[in-house]
């Protein structure tokens, strides 16, 4: 957590059912290209005329890429005023549409479950869906995944009965 | 896939069990603050002193970074020698263990499971596995994904009788 950053979620303000709209992103064909020749250097996300060719139809973003727009705007509008400490991994992983440049992706967070940490009772775990749509309602991106938040107040220790992944970043 | 490339892997060749080394990669501090910059500005991403006082003990790469470094090796040392057609999503995404600036992280790809698709003749799908490990041998990441491939022999029609998910990168 950042120095003095005003923290407004704590795990305990995290309730199943909570659903949040945090923002939007459009890449521009220029971001498409620099983070693709970085990290997926595939034609279709390289090469227009080899992208019209190949089953996306056009020049469309890496889903890595789309993936990484979603954590931005995940920090941006929720994560930097949240009490988090990072995530053990996702599942669900689902890229459903193509990305194209100039698409509108808006991304929407639903805590699906929460749970204290039997490790540690200054945390707690929430489980979360993230969703991506593109500007015609298409969704685009589906993940769900374990977060830890910091607890407001912590509760009683508790003996851990199962050895938790650590988290990773 | 580029025009005039060498295919050396179609669906027929990734065989269940097969295992390959698909290179390594080493980021330095500046390409982990480039990154997070970019899209994970958190604290332990950014700043090394806030990173040294986290769970992680030291600034280290988002993990969305380190599966878009994963992703780069396994375009160079694999996918642009096969047909391959992109892949519907990832499960089990696990961040093991945080990643810090000149760690050298290999990565080993084991094919798990393998079917023909049956709403594309000329396609067939694997079931993946990556494992990324650093310079100690501490696994740092773990995903499974399926992947869709060109048949060098495509099969005969069948009938789709499930609709798959359609592939987006």
């Amino acid at each position: 957590m950042q120095a003095g950053k005003q923290i407004r979620y704590w795990w305990e303000d995290l309730r199943p059912g909570d659903s949040r709209e945090l923002g939007s992103v459009s890449p521009t064909a220029e971001q498409i290209l620099a983070f693709a020749s970085q990290f997926d250097p595939q034609p279709f996300h390289l090469d227009p005329e080899a992208a019209r060719a190949s089953v996306f139809g056009g020049l469309c973003a890496s889903g890595w890429h789309t993936r990484s727009m979603a954590m931005r705007l995940m920090v941006d509008h929720f994560l930097s005023q949240a009490a988090s400490l990072g995530s053990p991994g996702l599942e669900n992983v689902r890229w459903l549409k193509p990305v194209f440049p100039g698409d509108v992706l808006s991304l929407r967070h639903t805590i699906l479950e929460s749970r204290p940490m039997n490790s540690r009772p200054d945390v707690g775990l929430v489980r979360t869906q993230w969703e991506m749509s593109n500007q015609r309602g298409d969704k685009v991106l589906h993940m769900e995944g374990w977060s830890m938040f910091r607890r407001r107040e912590p509760g009683a220790v508790v003996a851990p009965a199962v050895v938790e992944a650590p988290p990773a970043g």
